[in-house]
């Protein structure tokens, strides 16, 4: 162990343990609900969700990819899954051959619709709820700087700023 | 859909979609520096750290589930691979024959020691220099609010309540 670690201090240590263990329980919360009320995985709802905003609901998968944090090894594994369901179909892109797009299904679509709410108040009750305004905002800032870290030239940036992020906007006017 | 559903804010929405960014991008990035640096996941390392921080590197297995939030299904499968690789033993807890206790190995020992430097530089990284030690005060409070509704109970409180919060305790004295 080299002598010149620097270590975190208690209270770096007090707020990584606190979000090391909502990395580890939210998810699964999230999970289950789906799961219960939906039979989907988190990450499902997501791949169905990112394909239910997009125009004809159809992105390619690279697209898809960014847009779901995941790699396409990991995402092809989840597409053809939701396929064999009949929650999505794939077939070559017309413009390039070579690429493939997903597109939803009537059923995805309607997944998407039902399974919606349900997430919606998981989400809520987990996450927002417990929140004061002040700390939506804060959490929002903190999360920005994190990920700009986590994924410094912005190739997943595509899952979040697509949302317009109003506080800035605000601040901006 | 129900036409009483309570959507997110936009405000919301925009912290919901960064954390939910974070929760798929930061597990990955903290498990690839384990994988390649020390051959553990980021949950093997949580479980070899927890048994590292006991009395005699020694917890019966409901103590080490509680204490790294895993059910014990999850736990026992992880723990079998550990003690395969033997970083860790099982035995029959003397006072309990019934529970099984899990040690950490001289071998595990030596591998906490070793990769502890590299996992901490990795926490920094990602998560502690890119905030403010105000963002860091916040993001306490916020996990703490998100922990509290998702573990009610306090049923994985073990995992962060045993750290001290210097800054609740500041604010008191």
């Amino acid at each position: 162990m080299s002598v010149d670690t620097r270590w975190l201090t208690r209270e770096q240590l007090a707020a990584w343990v606190r979000l090391a263990a909502v990395l580890e329980l939210l998810p699964t919360v999230l999970d289950s609900q789906l799961r219960r009320d939906a039979q989907l995985t988190h990450f499902d709802y997501y791949v169905l969700a990112m394909l239910s905003e997009a125009p004809e609901h159809t992105l390619r998968m690279t697209a898809l990819a960014g847009r779901t944090a995941a790699t396409l090894a990991r995402l092809s594994h989840v597409v053809q899954r939701l396929e064999r369901r009949g929650l999505l179909e794939r077939f070559p892109c017309p413009e390039d051959r070579r690429a493939t797009n997903a597109r939803l299904t009537e059923a995805g679509w309607q997944k998407v619709r039902d399974s919606a709410p349900g997430h919606a108040a998981a989400v809520r009750d987990a996450v927002i709820d417990p929140l004061t305004p002040e700390q939506i905002t804060q959490l929002t800032a903190i999360s920005d700087a994190i990920l700009h870290r986590l994924d410094p030239d912005g190739s997943q940036a595509a899952i979040y700023e697509r949302y317009d992020d109003p506080v800035s906007r605000n601040a901006d006017g």
